[in-house]
């Protein structure tokens, strides 16, 4: 079997030594230079002819920095005799561009699937994209994680027997519904409706949340303010406390010290699939690794194993 | 600038002379033949040498027969040399086959996607797609439509003071909103939850219903269960009559009867991007024409000339 | 070496299973759903990651709805990471649309050779194309196996000493007379002359039948039109005996009956590359298996060794 | 509608000076330099940006150094930003490797047409191809003409009552009849058998020769050795008088003298797609001219005016 | 004639604004939104359909952010069905990574060539790539300015009676020639030897350089090293005045300071295809536009007129 | 491991012969046949099925014919389900076809990089290309070799301690330098100025050569003329005996003769990239080889080990 050989863009090295750790493989080095110019060039500085390639770049702040670094990468690796070549990009930004919604305007989501496939990326490894159907953007075959396995051991050890998992939109609440099976709790969802382009609104809760701990359940939060607006209606139904937890922790404008602000906020989870400042941490935030999720996967995808069989919902 | 020579398939030939009609243009001969070894071969009976070809063909059942009769529509319209083609295709029922919700399964709505392009489609006309961004699996430009104002205008004349539009799913509630905005009414919806894989149940009904005349709205109605349980739940909260109205008249499975045999169920209005068999018709059913819509598209794209601001939501 | 893994489509599951069983693998499961609306969605239900995958499908009747399960089929085992797809399709009904002549027309045999490798298809396995240049339509690679030899094996215990193998036509000859080498017996041809798109005639048999025991040789038999033209012929000139051998019997428009129904005719010989309705069987036909060389030609792909080392022309 | 630009390989210059008189306009300047190392170097000595060109370059001997060139040539009218390029090929060689025959040969039909697609050939306007099948190697739109109406007219001031056509190969008749009927005589054939590798024998004609004017027609001669069989069939069967026709005038080792000295061969007739050396004519020879044709079906395609309707066969 | 439809991204909009007021026709409007992950999406707000589309964006710092903010212009621009569509990219950051002088490093002039082209650039307008083989890596068609003209039309006013041109290097020198010509002067250059990889050394200056006033041209000016290098060398051997021109004027790292600090250096001439930044200004710097130049060669392109016969050289 | 299978077209079988030996390895027979049209077909006369194919062909005279040849080649190998397939190409002549430097010409080296892609090449192995960003303009992956280790290795033997490396051409200098660093001498360059299209001077001498041992290194000779010049300068400049050395020796047009004439020349030294006839065999001549290094990347490749690793310069 050809070796396995992994390289990070510098978007998240930690969460790559992380995964290489639980590989037991190096991270083998790379370079990325700036020119006077400001344009890049990388150099990936280990062999890897034929060899099994593994590119890990979460495409998050600067993201158009680390977008084009990343097809550097895999141009350089392309070039170098890649036997094949995996970018492993645990938070894919672009997929929120994903509709027309607005005449004229860019599909980002297709569009960077396409380009990746021009610079030479034979297949993907991502998690938890913003909608399912961004899978089809891909002309390379995509192994599509979840975090909710990692997400569900966190909370099993916490008396679950008063909460119910609350997803803020019901249109995704599939995702909420396998975790609260996976907890044994009941589930409820707001009802999010965006009737106008300029008012978005949660009128309703589906289901019973009084007296009741919740855990908020979102695949990614940005700015929070959906979040934020969930909360009012959780404390307006009488809920008795509030965990915040979610796959991608973006937490930009300020989200974490908004949400450490509130009170009845018990405690905030999140993935570390998108890398957190030092500066932004705040006491009621946990961050749960998916190194041992993502090596595993990489270990399955080298190894020619079933990935679905290992991630399958209960 | 390059004529214009509009064909069709045999999926609905009366939706294509019709909307030929409205483009005061013949509909050009085509004829497809049968071999013995049940493989189809397609002849363009008309000159499209240099011309702006139209090839209208909705994905209707047999679906797969339709299907592979486009393709060669589109390899012979290649092969004779036609400027551009574009694919008139009404209703995209692969569309449905979006995302990969199993192990090892096709993702339909991008494979046919890519067939179309890689059998000469130029680029793509298409009404309601069932999820935008469906849009993004077409490497060719598309135009995608909807059928709101054929709807609106339909349902213009009749007192809507006690009027409300209801969607089935909360989810997709946005075009629902639109069309409440366009009628004037408020707008309300079901909450549809999926809990399990054999499971679906409305549990509830987002919005006041009780005492008024309501107005279901759906993209398409195939075998009718999703709307035949809404109605349950409208009756237990008091909706005074009902209306059902859709992009995609699909009714499989007797879905009009059964809609028929409903008391309160006053009108079933949909459109022809589908054709309906005159053995379908119940009295309820009003079938609205979008071929107007569709020819106006098609003499903008001919033209050159916006075709999204013709469709612009109010 | 990667795993072999056979999945067959719905086309002839009879035969895909014989071949798992010289091969001695298990035929994997695979379903294929049919939606409200009649779209197709493939699943696989075996893992195929990084497997040598062989799917097993001859393009027969109804030809379109088995054109596209198998398009669905290499999407599923592309998406599902397959190492390499091997399209295993005895009979490609398609390739008889191999030309333009007529204006305007389609290119079957090009158009579903360039589909299948945009759904996925890395090589072609086939049996008797009805043109040696259908092979040159396929961007992939593909192996052109005949049945020559089982056809001979078969014949072999009979008595040939008064023997003569006749094909139908004279431009395609040159099975004719591999088959008569293989035989040991003389080889003559019908003269087929088709001189108006309405009249086609054989008007002549070049060699001598007089007193013979004759064995037609035909590539494909569909109507039988022309095998029983040839008949005619073969009476006026004093044939003794006939015996009607072909690879591909698709038999439609009851010409098994007629074939049964002639007293001279004393046996029709073809083999399974296309599936026999049980209703279809006369008692003078007899089906052999290409199941074995099928086989033989997957185990020799899978494993690397020559093809065309096992299938010379004696 | 963009102009016209015509230019020429070094093939046949000829000939491209013939065609754009007829079409009334200049052959443009080109120039192509050889360097020290052998290379080739094509410039376009006129502008090309948006105009229509074409291309005028038949396959003929060398036949490597006049692909090169016009693949460069292709490459530069690209490069210039030509609207469309059409390659006009009179005579397309490689057209005659067309199937895989034996194991591990190259397919240079299908090579060469993908060659110039990558080119930039946007088109291909060919004549008499030696199979129908190799116009399906073409990703690209092609004309094919014939030659029919330039050699039925020259026959027809010929006293014709006595005359019957024949084709040299039973399987390739279609066309010999066509001309028949055009000429108002009979057709017969040679029935060509290839029973071995090393062994061509024509065992016969079908149809009556004796006593006739014969007319062969072929659709390339090269070293005419299955003509020159063919006469001494036809003198076997009594014929009185021998007319030679063809497309493909290639002539190589000394064909014309052979057909010169034949007594009873009163005339060899060919068209001007392969040019012929001054020192090959032979006082027995007629040379006709398709630049008529061509530069009808240039002007026909430059304008968007059907091709097919101008060369319908009666 | 489809008609012309400029817009510009981020990059230089005062150098579109001066080019769309040399071609009388409007800068049209387009957005470019930052999302909260920090994704870019972009809407073009005029209608495109069928028209002559050109996006003027050099590639300046941040180049990351100005490159996808491009690739997501040509996805918008393609997705709202424009007939053709222009890169007009004035200076090509990333020509300078044109070669692999280290293993495994990235190609990026080839990569961000072949980016271009899937975005959906169907041609590029640019100036004085870094070497001219940079034009081979596209794979669309280029038209390759440079701003000759422009700088010697600045220097035409002065006395040149005893002046020489100076190329800081022999192997480029061939622009510097061209130059000299223009202006009717003596040319030489200085001897850059890079014999490591950490010295960079110019030895020598070919040609008489003492007493001469001198103008220094070079394709662009980053750091300025290498002009800081020559201008000591220059002094070696007496010249008497020095003036500094060039294409594009990058200035990073302080460079405009450092030339306006040396004592001999007279002025500073770049032109505008890299925005300077008001803080940047130096007295000694004139800026020339290369506006009307692109906009004649934008003219030129759009009516299918020759751009080489503009730009050739003297 | 795939097995590797090595073949040779007609260019150089000798070194084919000589790298297989050093590979021990048979070098695996293939056909070229010739037919009467002057068409080409390829037939490999070995098994590739699955196997790691090296197919050897330096692109010298008559290049057209070995280009073909190569490229059928290519398809042959292709078409036979080669696993994996490396050009090996010692010379790539068109390399020198690098750049548009007038209007309208074609980019040789960027279409026959594409054509040999589209032929089927999956990599390339190439030795020191005319300029390095040739490199760039392959998509698929290039090993790219220099000679100079092998070049070195002859001159070690000499007495250097009076000896200077000479490049005709300041501009290509880098190759020089690293070659006299091997050797441990001094290095000097030609200043070679090209300022009129007609004229080409070098008109200087940077470097001391006066009383030295002159080793003039070019990358290739081809009619000799840029190195009898500089012959002249070092005359000039009192060198006292004079070596010539390159990789390419190509010696067209009487060059050989020329050299030997030159009585201060006392060796001419090149590789056995070009086959050399024996008819230009001169006293003064010594041909080393590069197989071994061909065969060492070879082997490298094969194995996935690093072939940089192995040609760093020192």
């Amino acid at each position: 079997m050809r070796d396995i050989a992994v390289f990070s863009g510098g978007a998240h090295t930690e969460l790559a030594e992380e995964i290489c750790s639980y590989l037991s493989v190096p991270l083998l080095p790379s370079r990325v230079a700036r020119f006077a110019n400001d344009c890049l060039e990388v150099q990936l500085q280990a062999n890897c002819r034929e060899r099994d390639v593994y590119l890990i770049q979460p495409l998050v702040p600067p993201v158009q920095e680390h977008l084009v670094e990343l097809l550097l990468l895999l141009d350089a690796a392309r070039g170098a005799s890649a036997a094949r070549i995996t970018v492993v990009m645990p938070h894919y930004a672009y997929a929120r561009s994903d509709k027309k919604d607005a005449p004229r305007i860019s599909i980002g989501a297709r569009l960077v699937a396409d380009l990746l496939a021009t610079a030479g990326a034979n297949r993907v490894l991502t998690m938890t994209l913003h909608s399912p159907q961004v899978h089809g953007f891909f002309s390379v075959p995509v192994d599509h994680l979840h975090a909710l396995r990692e997400l569900a051991a966190h909370f099993t050890g916490y008396d679950l027997s008063n909460t119910v998992v609350v997803s803020p939109d019901l249109g995704n609440a599939k995702a909420s519904a396998s975790f609260a099976r996976m907890l044994g709790t009941d589930v409820a969802a707001g009802a999010k409706q965006r009737f106008t382009d300029d008012r978005v609104s949660i009128s309703s809760i589906i289901g019973d949340v009084g007296g009741k701990d919740v855990i908020v359940l979102d695949d990614e939060i940005a700015k929070g303010s959906t979040v934020l607006e969930l909360l009012d209606r959780l404390r307006e139904r009488g809920a008795k406390s509030i965990r915040v937890a979610t796959t991608h922790g973006l937490f930009s404008s300020g989200a974490l010290d908004k949400l450490q602000a509130q009170d009845d906020v018990l405690e905030i989870v999140c993935t570390n699939t998108v890398p957190i400042g030092k500066e932004k941490f705040v006491p009621k935030l946990t961050v749960l690794s998916i190194a041992p999720a993502m090596a595993e996967a990489i270990r399955r995808i080298h190894n020619g194993e079933s990935v679905s069989a290992l991630f399958d919902q209960p």
